[in-house]
């Protein structure tokens, strides 16, 4: 078993309606951002798990996501591996 | 003027408390993930906008998320261009 670190993204299917990327939008063109054409706004979760292998454990993530963390009407998800690169700016 | 496409993502800060990452923990957990660590949870925000190059993109994106989008306490922002990579599962 080794220690994995996974990252999910979770983001609304394209073509439906997301309003909170709709409010980020029209607050930015507020602050003077015009040239924007499109925010659509997800979900990232950084999983820390122990697994056999790294397939392992993208095999589990997917039935978690499967299971719990995505709504499959609406969402789409991505899973890959973590880069430790988080600590911009 | 080019049309370029952007992800932002938004982390708790690490060592910071993160509620909505513990919950989902503890979510998975019921469920028998019991190899769980760590969850973290923070949001990806994909932005579509014109500008005169990828370098004045970012730029843009940087100022928008220490403007408006990230909480320089308790948040921690990474820029990338955007990959058309999202349909997956």
């Amino acid at each position: 078993m080794s220690r994995i670190r996974l990252e999910i993204r979770i983001v609304p299917r394209p073509g439906l309606l997301d309003p909170e990327g709709k409010a980020i939008q029209s607050g930015l063109q507020s602050l003077n951002y015009t040239d924007i054409h499109e925010v659509r706004v997800g979900k990232i979760l950084l999983i820390e798990l122990d697994a056999d292998s790294t397939q392992d454990a993208i095999n589990q993530a997917t039935s978690m996501c499967q299971r719990l963390l995505a709504n499959p009407v609406t969402e789409d998800f991505l899973i890959k591996l973590h880069e430790d690169s988080e600590n911009s700016e």
